[in-house]
């Protein structure tokens, strides 16, 4: 299916444009949780970022801090969070990989979330299955 | 002011690893939102994402693959959230950056968070600011 993400990339849709190099593209979110919320995507298309390749993943970063610091400077707000989220369930809308940038100006504007932390169990079992699939 | 985060990297303080590089390094939460969360931070020094260098932005978002990779199918678990949060009105609690991974296994495990759209005003100058910041 073609996502609308898809559709900015190609150009069949406007955006209101930050960056963009050969691996990304940035543009304004339309619906902002505050001033400033801007998208960062790899034009490479796949839905999750465990899918992407490496270095996709590097030019996100590479164009994240890049993002975030003019951002910063634009709206004088340097506070704000990155969110990138994957699967339905995870709260994905668009199932094109996306990275928010959200200023936090304030304590009612921008992105807010609740932090209710587990018991940690068996941490070092855990940690060698995890090195072990990569 | 020294972080606990830079005593993990000094070695001064343990860590359960699950990956490391000369730019990167990326270890279980002790405070887990689900099984699996991993903070995945900058060898670099700085407290903000918009502070770091973009070469250590893209070591991060080369590492954020490889270890979403590895926790995905470490865990079965292929919907996550990953957060960075910068300033404490954003939620940050350790001022040396770091990405959280937060594998999402059901409704009631994981990050839960708010999304209320403000109306989107000025766009394309508010997009054009940011770009002359660049």
């Amino acid at each position: 299916m073609t996502t609308i993400f898809q559709k900015i990339i190609d150009g069949d849709i406007p955006c209101h444009r930050v960056f963009e190099n050969e691996h990304v593209l940035a543009f304004l979110d339309v619906a902002p949780l505050s001033k400033g919320h801007t998208l960062v995507i790899p034009k490479e298309r796949v839905a999750s970022l465990h899918e992407l390749s490496p270095e996709s993943g590097a030019a996100l970063g590479f164009a994240l801090v890049k993002v975030a610091n003019a951002i910063v400077r634009a709206t004088g707000t340097a506070e704000y969070n990155i969110l990138q989220n994957n699967g339905a369930l995870a709260n994905q809308a668009v199932f094109h990989v996306h990275f928010h940038i959200i200023p936090k100006p304030s304590g009612q504007e921008g992105l807010s979330m609740d932090w209710n932390p587990q018991e940690f169990v068996d941490g070092e079992h855990l940690a060698e299955s995890i090195r072990n699939a990569i």
